[in-house]
């Protein structure tokens, strides 16, 4: 018999908490993510699935022959943002297999083979990129590059993953896999509030937004701050601020999302004026003509405020994706299926979040299933779905492998 | 044949340089520390002064005996705040051993016990407390805060202090050493332009501005970058941009100083809105009364803001400094004996920088010089004075202790 969603949840819910914050420190190829690993390998188990660790660290869980093609996959990831919450990436997972014993429970078996997939480092927290275990799959991240990132120890990834066990030889592409793949369906707790409010625990995804990392360097002078008068000063920091703030203003008059939420600042002394700040843009629109014209006032009004304070401004791009369409058929498919049976409507939503599913949706045709998040709080301890909204969330699910793999 | 003022320069600079920043590290209790200390006991024995470190770790190169009370003492520090400049602090102190040589070339001879001091640990760069050497001898920290204070990485200071071989059981108030002290006069270079682009090299201070650091703590709410509305966020971040941005203002405004030059961010991770931005203010200002105005509005904003943005702001004050006035008839005996000798203005100016003159100057009589500084910049590897100016301050406390001590 094996453990029921909420026996699931609550083998998982201790794993790699601080006790501190109450967030989850789950990062790639620790000791935490190493437990979840655990974990899944005996839910596996417990179904009597076949459990397989891809050469990237990903694991699948199948039932049915992978062989036999045309598999329908679900599934998310284990690990965590810094102090992140409990649903994002887990609540994907443990709905998989409770959506199998699901469709045991209602008497029907699939006819094409059906996976459960846990992909590793989705979120980048400890090496800075995210989605390192899908994009390595599919082909999005080459093994030299994957090879050469460091964690904020100068600890590199082959290194950690060979010290938790999996050989990094052969980390790189894997068509072989994909191939494999006829449909990925991945569910998600909602990280906004489109579901909230509305009568509808569960939503289909649409598209997620192109989104992008941008550094900003605001160099200007250290110097005394006792002694030296405003009107002499090279201060990066009030040029950091003015943008910080124009940032803010131009996206929310877009519709789009600017986040400066990391900073390092020199020499940090309280008592020096910085010469440098170091900013961290996080930007997202519906569309890539939005976004690039939010970074264009952006980077406007940097330069402004770092000419009228004296100082300089650098800007880097570290990451782009472009927007993900998912695939329409597939989408109206998983709208059909779930207006069907449930008595509910199914909205269809965008997502400002990455996610494995937008890899892979280059690759095979995929989907996307929200369950409603009534603050719409995320990446954080406070973020949080209902009981009720879970299990419907595992009933949808179940919908869907039933309607697509047990025809 | 004692080293000149060249080659007792020369043989500092490069101690605790940083090949990166150019900058200096000289932080207290540090093997840089430990090297300038041996320095300064080998330039008193090169001039068959006696050394003697008394409790709290400041070091004394008496000329004549000290038991014969009324000295006039001088010096300044040798440690540096994170990345300094090579002047602030050890100007002072390589100026007084050269003055000693310019009396002596001169053939006056001290009728009072003349010093030569080095203060520890004026910076604060390694404890968090600025001046800590004299505020312990001048009883304004006491034994038992100064024993609890700790490094970046947990060492207290009496760890720090047994480390380098100086035992901190004795630390606390030095009455009987204070007593001998007739006069105090510190030669620094000036951290500002009140003399750039004058005809003087040197100045005399009249105040020392009050001053004080305050910690703001904004906190909102942890959620996803991508996903969060700006609407619905709790973002500490624009609220802390918005208060920096108006402390600067005000400041301007006033003639006065506001600094937010370290910040600490939580989570700090890119793709979150922040949960917490501490950010701490230096401020400072001609009077008490206009650093309280400025404050207060500085104070006002961050709650105007805090509560726009929907964000808690806590505010503590952590260190407070009342304005020193140097006293005035040695004050004018200085701008008199200096006036008779040299053929420049002598300049009298306030400083916004807090000095062990400023501790000591609630004990004893205590006057400053200040060299000329072309660009104003402090507390910067660009920090800088000319020679011939730094020539010209040696003469110019020459011309102090033949007036005060040599009668």
């Amino acid at each position: 018999m094996p453990s029921s969603f909420q026996e699931m949840w609550a083998e998982l819910l201790p794993v790699g908490r601080h006790a501190g914050s109450g967030g989850y420190r789950r990062f790639a190829w620790t000791s935490a993510d190493t437990e979840c690993r655990d974990w899944f390998r005996e839910q596996a188990a417990a179904r009597g699935l076949d459990v397989e660790t891809d050469r990237n660290g990903n694991q699948w869980a199948w039932l049915g022959d992978p062989s036999a093609g045309d598999a329908v996959v679900t599934g998310s990831h284990l690990d965590s943002v810094p102090d992140g919450g409990a649903f994002d990436g887990p609540l994907g997972v443990v709905s998989a297999f409770a959506a199998l014993d699901e469709l045991a429970a209602r008497g029907v078996r699939p006819s094409r083979p059906v996976a459960v997939v846990n992909f590793g480092d989705e979120e980048g927290a400890r090496f800075g990129l995210a989605c390192a275990g899908s994009r390595l799959t599919a082909g999005q991240l080459t093994p030299e590059r994957a090879a050469a990132l460091r964690d904020a120890d100068g600890v590199t990834l082959t290194q950690a993953m060979e010290r938790a066990g999996h050989d990094p030889e052969a980390i790189g592409p894997d068509d072989e896999r994909l191939a494999r793949i006829g449909v990925f369906v991945e569910l998600h707790v909602e990280q906004g509030r489109h579901l909230a409010g509305t009568g509808s625990p569960v939503g289909v995804a649409s598209a997620i937004w192109p989104h992008g990392r941008w550094r900003f360097d605001f160099r200007g002078e250290a110097n005394h701050a006792g002694t030296t008068r405003m009107q002499d000063r090279h201060d990066p920091m009030p040029a950091y601020a003015a943008t910080m703030l124009a940032a803010r203003e131009r996206a929310a008059a877009a519709g789009a999302r600017a986040t400066f939420g990391k900073l390092l600042v020199e020499p940090n002394g309280v008592n020096a004026v910085p010469s440098l700040v170091r900013a961290w843009l996080d930007a997202r629109a519906a569309d890539e003509e939005t976004l690039a014209l939010l970074l264009g006032t952006i980077e406007d009004a940097a330069r402004e405020h770092a000419a009228r304070e004296g100082v300089e401004v650098g800007l880097e791009r570290e990451s782009f994706t472009p927007v993900v369409d998912f695939a329409p058929a597939l989408r109206d498919e998983l709208v059909r299926l779930l207006a069907a049976r449930r008595p509910y409507e199914v909205p269809v939503l965008p997502t400002g979040a990455g996610h494995d599913a937008g890899i892979l949706a280059a690759k095979v045709p995929t989907a996307m299933l929200f369950v409603r998040n009534p603050t719409g709080v995320s990446h954080s301890p406070a973020e949080h779905a209902r009981e009720d909204d879970c299990v419907a969330g595992v009933e949808a699910l179940a919908d869907v492998l039933e309607g697509l793999a047990c025809r």
